[in-house]
């Protein structure tokens, strides 16, 4: 019998935790045990009397940076070798759908939260992080990103989604955006289902989307079109 | 007087809001009145005594397509003309810290969050929404997003940030990743501050820095660099 896949999240901010993970699809999976969510106040391994967590950036500079010695000792209580260390930061690499597929196939994560202007260099480097941002902007905190990211790798743990939405055919798992979607009323402000997904034709059906999902990607993604293609086989390529 | 910035979210699970954002900073400014939010459940929409808002997709496949009509019902009943309309979907463009800053300098916005496999095509396009992507990675929903979204715009909202944090100097608003912090004990685990920090010279401490920003975004972003170094004015690649 393995243990459910667990998440520990080292936060100022524990009260954050569930929140939007304990309803819906990743709630009911949590209230089922199928992953376990442990939220760590950072302020608990604060040494000095005022419980201090931060201290103003060396070199000067507006905001606080949280301390090396602080939060090394929360990680070093509660963190479990065995899983990845993860600093959720805007310095760190674009998460990816590759990523969140590894994470949820490994044992669980330990995701650390920062505040402020970010963790001293010296914790991040000397329990050696792994730094993932979500994406090109900045938020207040690590806490909205871990969401995120638990929100991402929870939906793909076995058991958490029914056969009905497998994740197979969804946008990034081919390299591709996904193709658009339609479903009844067939006339919606004059604007009708296209013709083709109701042919009843399969192979038609098919075709389509798969056109479809290739024009999004060139149109809207040209990056995403770019790897998509070079990522192609040689083969598949020419028969394509 | 103007009325704060405001967002109304439309969701199938209005609960998960304010959720982190009714914490800390955001939590602090939404109690102070700095923005406002409101959570819309677009059940209230569904028109059939089961109040079904989504049915199978046309043309077959797993999963759940959320109805043009109900979806359309609920934003013409809630979204003022005024404000971006905006649909949280992988298939959208990437979120990045210029838009955030957009939205944040305008009068709020209309989230929309999908669920299942998404949204009807038509009412995408008849409501001329405007999508966005926090990543490529997919979540159950678009609440993560919206959440994560949200408070990246509100810490940039008039009167939310003290002027120790302003959001000037850091990642991506310079197109360039921040550089490290660091912070007391001097000492950590035998790691030393770097010395220019507390050589007290100012010029010293902006040139390391910017060197180090340089470094780590080329190191660990050249396709940030690429562009940054695409976007600087002649005068200053000679003069750097």
């Amino acid at each position: 019998m393995s243990s459910p896949w667990r998440a520990t999240v080292l936060t100022l901010f524990p009260e954050m935790f569930p929140g939007p993970l304990g309803v819906s699809l990743a709630g009911r999976a949590l209230a089922a045990d199928l992953w376990q969510l442990e939220a760590v106040d950072i302020r608990g391994f604060a040494t000095d009397k005022h419980r201090s967590v931060d201290d103003t950036p060396s070199g000067g500079g507006v905001g606080m940076v949280m301390r090396a010695d602080v939060v090394a000792a929360a990680v070093d209580a509660v963190h479990d070798a065995a899983k990845p260390l993860i600093y959720l930061s805007p310095r760190g690499k674009p998460l990816t759908q590759e990523r969140v597929r590894e994470l949820a196939a490994g044992p669980g994560v330990t995701l650390l939260c920062g505040r402020f202007e970010g963790l001293d260099q010296r914790v991040i480097e000397g329990r050696v992080m792994e730094e993932i941002s979500l994406g090109d902007f900045i938020l207040s905190g690590g806490e909205p990103a871990a969401l995120a990211l638990l929100d991402a790798i929870v939906r793909l743990l076995p058991g958490v989604m029914g056969k009905e939405a497998s994740g197979d055919d969804e946008s990034f798992e081919s390299g591709l955006l996904e193709y658009p979607h339609y479903t009844r009323p067939q006339i919606f402000e004059g604007r009708e289902i296209p013709a083709v997904l109701t042919s009843g034709d399969h192979g038609k059906i098919k075709a389509w989307r798969r056109a479809q999902a290739e024009e999004t990607t060139k149109l809207r993604r040209p990056d995403l079109w770019e790897k998509f293609l070079a990522s192609r086989p040689k083969d598949s390529r020419k028969s394509d």
